[in-house]
């Protein structure tokens, strides 16, 4: 594949250039005569509000509420730059709003909140909610996310996702299932080892031991080396994944283990330990921007390796784009009032199939040669308009499944139709 | 005029046409390739988030920031309804964001909060206020919005308007300064009755005495009648409208007077007691949608009345349209700091002025043969384009004058020139 080169200063031109951001506000009716102040604001819209007081669900039917989406973050944990707080993450969030609008039609928009402690977060979001028909955290730190995601689901009616975890979770698993088939291994037989016990390591440890990987096959490193159940004052959120094997040290795990799944940071996995992994290894180096392991790094340890990162410029991109906007336009679509761990899994499901499909024509012009499923090719691409129906249909089928839906779609064609037209609606 | 009628029945059908609502998120920027996606988003933002870490600032040149205004309303006086909570309040909300839009170019949108004491109310708007380059405060009740209001003010260093007092104010100040020149009286020796000590009453009340009516001849009435200083329990808020005048009922107090301002409830103003005003009365019944008096039975009291309500059906509409999008367009432009009330008395004096101006061809087209100025046009109508540079311009060159501008504006012809653009950029 051909490597995209961007500069500093094309990435800040492409922010500053007028209007300045990446996400503004669109009216969606005419607002050109006098009648149509009428309709839509005095004394009409009292019309409304009253229909509204009647039947609190009304407001689905009369307001923007049900596709609209707030991507929400504190700013404690953001890409590979940590706490940088709400202001510096504002360009973040709204690159995640303007992927939701662009990909699934979503009306989203950022808000970037100044607090840091779980309750103070948990009652900031539980106050705007109203708003908005579905909740997207993100890049918030753990432990707290874990709290915070938890309470807010208990506590609201409609779907909240902390995208760190989930939608990682979600597409790095689907990655995974994929390189399994490639490497013909099977994974409720394979030793797994995480890098890095945060948000996205967590979930997707979980994730995985739903779809069949075991517990006692999972070796978890944080900063202190593997997390082992002897560990002094163990945090009860890693307990669960806690070792007893004898091994301490990053590169004593991953000896002989068949997958490493790095969500920590930058460089932390040598060449040399890639190389004592078993025939076929699976190395996955999600940390963002600088991966576990570079891609030239890998290639020189062994031959055999099936690699992928969180970027964009290298093959096999581990991007949570593929998953957020499409589940919370299922989601969204049957007015769920949760996103479930069988939606969660529908999701896995739709992604990780769409890749042994043929390669769209113009999917192969972007991406080149390399666009047919194979070791270089264990994903869909994020502009792979065909992640809309499929994920967003399986996900809208598993939460009627669920019984968390408040309205049903009975005819999936006519549903599709919609979603396209929905997207279609709108561009840059 | 001709009166435009609308039905229940085309209003609902305005606000459930797809999609549903009336204000949705755009993108603003390219995403359609990989290389966009590596821009906008990974690994390219990162570079953004370390600019803004560097330097906060850039946070307004390079994220939507300063062109973002949050309307926001907990719902506990919406209209004439009162306390509908905050999911009822959204259609008002969409249309304040839609408004914003439409009449001055900024990224407006809704955020309801389920929260009603100001100690609750300032902690949430404290907690998102970096997502936003000002607030937009909405229907709250009386008397918490005064507290919550002035806490944000002195607490933030984005501009904090609560627009049913202050661009009520504003506005209401412009059609009582052209009115008094139609009566050809005089601001300091006009005696003043107003029905209503909520907050617009309060806020108008203020206004005017800043604008020359003397303290001593504004009466206001609440729901106990005559605010006196003899009261038992005298709420400090209203407490510096209180009368030793041996006046106790509306009646009473409207009785010889020349200005009474309504803005209370539906038809609490007698035909009786406006014929025992002062000679060339001037009755403002802005309740709203119920004025305190209706067109048709104060013009049946008397032919001398100047009249006006806050309806778009009949003429002088005090609507706060005419203020509000086009103060936070000038107070966003030179990034003001807070909007003082040299700013509001900027705004009073160009929608004041733009009234005895040359009507364009365009208006009269809508509203008909009086739409020059005089007793039935007080005021520019709503529609009237030429809002936007004459007032936003008023606003920035009073906050440049005021010290709270930290961007300057030196060019007022390239400046007019970039408002329509800004405005021309987006249409239903």
């Amino acid at each position: 594949m051909s490597k995209t080169i961007v500069t500093h200063e094309e990435i800040l031109a492409y922010h500053a250039q007028f209007p300045a951001g990446k996400i503004g506000s669109c009216i969606t009716k005419s607002l050109h005569t006098p009648r149509d102040i009428i309709l839509a604001y005095t004394p009409g819209v009292g019309t409304v509000c009253q229909e509204i007081v009647a039947s609190n669900d009304k407001v689905y039917q009369y307001t923007g509420k049900g596709n609209l989406v707030a991507v929400i973050s504190n700013g404690t944990a953001v890409l590979g730059y940590g706490n940088i707080g709400p202001l510096a993450a504002k360009p973040v969030m709204e690159a995640k709003a303007m992927i939701l609008k662009r990909f699934a039609g979503i009306d989203a928009f950022d808000i970037e909140i100044d607090v840091t402690t779980p309750e103070d977060v948990i009652q900031i979001i539980k106050a705007i909610a109203p708003t908005f028909g579905a909740l997207n955290l993100e890049d918030i730190k753990a432990p707290e996310c874990f709290q915070i995601e938890e309470a807010l689901m208990a506590q609201l009616q409609i779907p909240v996702m902390h995208d760190d975890q989930h939608a990682t979770a979600i597409v790095a698993s689907a990655a995974l299932l994929n390189a399994l088939l490639v490497a013909n291994k099977d994974i409720s037989k394979v030793q797994i080892v995480f890098s890095g016990a945060g948000a996205g390591a967590i979930a997707t440890a979980k994730l995985l031991m739903v779809l069949g990987a075991k517990p006692d096959h999972i070796v978890m490193c944080d900063r202190q080396g593997v997390i082992r159940k002897d560990r002094e004052k163990l945090d009860p959120i890693k307990a669960p994944f806690a070792t007893d094997r004898s091994v301490h040290t990053l590169h004593d795990a991953v000896t002989g283990a068949d997958v490493f799944i790095g969500l920590s940071s930058g460089d932390v996995l040598m060449a040399e330990s890639v190389a004592k992994m078993a025939k076929d290894p699976i190395v996955f180096g999600l940390a963002n921007p600088v991966p576990e392991i570079s891609y030239e790094a890998v290639m020189s340890a062994r031959a055999d390796v099936i690699f992928a990162t969180g970027r964009g410029d290298y093959p096999n991109q581990v991007n949570n784009l593929l998953a957020f906007p499409y589940i919370f336009r299922g989601a969204l679509d049957v007015q769920a009032s949760a996103i479930t761990t069988a939606m969660q899994q529908a999701a896995v499901q739709a992604i990780q199939t769409l890749a042994h499909e043929e390669t769209p024509v113009m999917i192969r012009k972007y991406y080149g040669s390399n666009s047919s499923f194979g070791k270089e090719y264990l994903l869909p691409k994020p502009m792979d308009s065909r992640l809309l129906s499929v994920v967003s249909i399986a996900v809208a089928q598993a939460a009627i499944a669920s019984d968390v839906a408040k309205k049903l779609i009975t005819d999936w064609d006519a549903y599709r139709g919609e979603l396209w037209e929905r997207v279609g609606h709108q561009n840059a």
